[in-house]
């Protein structure tokens, strides 16, 4: 049971986790911070959190529980507000789709890693943002993955999974470099594949007429490209090793279908397109 | 009223069209061809077809509506077999998603474009194959491209058009080539994209994790990499031109993202998901 949780960033990932917890009744109160008010003020409205505050030090005083649900760009400026005035027993949390750059902030900012921080990364999310877009169900069968470090204390790693678990989700343990590679391949370069494609058409003059005969494979493919501009800016520039290392291996891939296409080599498009329907279905069959 | 409606190649385009036609009592009879008779067999068990023929020739006999819905790749040798066995007032029609190469294919094979034949393209499908996959409704308000030529018949065009309107599309027409431009941007690009990001991750080494952290927003943007590979080379060689210009712009706009990530230019990368996200929350609002 938590006593008192803060939410810093309400919105979709950090109020979906709260409406989690209030209604699996693990937490007692939910402490909202952020800088819309109004949205803080909506949070409260809709039951997401029980109350809020604009000030982050005044915020998470008297949690056991702190989440950082903020862009992984604003992780720097959180941990220097809320590591000195967070409760000596607290145990603090993130969300954020970077596991490397995070560990790097806090270093940045405290020095070192401080013990009762446990970095971690709920895999779940819709194209929507906001506290609006919250739902408690969000995390039911979604995996969380966490990434102590060999420092972090092994009884908040225990508290930090307990509350996912509660919130739905599996949650398994990774090295923090490991993370970052298998999210730049599964996650990140897809999103910027998904936003370069819908820009790229968006800028050609007939993109009106473009748009107008796309059909629902168009839509699915797309759908990330409405995701937020500013946490996915921020998500690059925060993994921009795993990133390059993997638009390197993926612009090359492109250039050998190009050249395929160009010298009219059959043989090589069937097999790329067989390999990845064989991946696709097997994914599929395994993930649902 | 069609009286015989022959469709050659009974997967789910073709399928779809024959079940959406029954069901509107808009055919009297329905002939099937195709090579695999397994297949053809189980069109006539599950009612989508009332007979079948293996011999194309003997298909397309007394048909007054002809549709040909095979792979791309396969049109030429199709040609070659019906118009000359077809009935002088039947009208013939096709699927294919490029028009350029099926109208060379009908040239090369009739030495001129019969004026009998519309070239056509219903923008619609799912990633599954098959005549099983097929439904009555895959065509209820999505569009259909007709590309006829200045020679074509204009009752060919208008028995065209009717029929699929009774399927319950909306029918437009425009010029070959701007069609085959169009559907290289929206539908021909993504499938390679979708295709190649699935195979570029399917052959790292450790791919099996790789898949097994992936979420709602991959298994979206993936959807088309299940696509029928044999029919997309098909479409990648016969829009070679057009998706030839498509990949060159595209692979330019990557390494621009790719650039900007490189040097930290987070003011870039916010521009591109600016620009993505208003066109594609456009095309959604536009598209309901």
């Amino acid at each position: 049971m938590i006593n008192r949780l803060c939410i810093i960033g309400v919105g979709l990932i950090g109020g979906s986790l709260a409406r989690a917890l209030r209604k699996a009744g693990a937490v007692k109160e939910i402490v909202g911070c952020g800088r819309n008010e109004g949205s803080l003020r909506r949070a409260v409205e809709i039951g997401v959190v029980d109350r809020y505050s604009l000030d982050m030090a005044q915020a998470v005083r008297g949690a056991d529980m702190i989440v950082i649900a903020v862009p992984v760009g604003s992780m720097g400026q959180v941990f220097r507000t809320i590591v000195p005035a967070a409760e000596s027993n607290a145990v603090i949390t993130d969300v954020g789709s970077t596991k490397g750059s995070v560990v790097d902030a806090a270093i940045d900012a405290c020095g070192a890693v401080p013990i009762n921080f446990v970095p971690g990364h709920p895999i779940a999310g819709t194209e929507r943002s906001g506290v609006e877009a919250s739902f408690a169900e969000l995390y039911q069968r979604r995996r969380v993955i966490l990434t102590p470090l060999p420092e972090t204390d092994p009884q908040a790693v225990e508290k930090v999974r307990a509350m996912w678990e509660t919130a739905g989700a599996e949650v398994e343990s990774m090295e923090v470099h490991h993370h970052d590679e298998i999210l730049a391949a599964t996650s990140h370069l897809p999103h910027i594949l998904a936003f370069g494609l819908v820009d790229s058409l968006a800028r050609m003059e007939d993109k009106r007429e473009i748009f107008r005969y796309a059909a629902g494979g168009f839509r699915d493919f797309t759908r990330i490209a409405s995701s937020d501009p500013q946490m996915w800016t921020d998500i690059c520039l925060a993994n921009r090793t795993a990133l390059l290392q993997m638009l390197g291996h993926f612009a090359e891939d492109l250039a050998g279908i190009t050249e395929a296409i160009d010298k009219g080599d059959g043989e090589h498009l069937r097999q790329v397109f067989q390999r990845a329907k064989a991946a696709r279905d097997r994914f599929c069959e395994t993930n649902n």
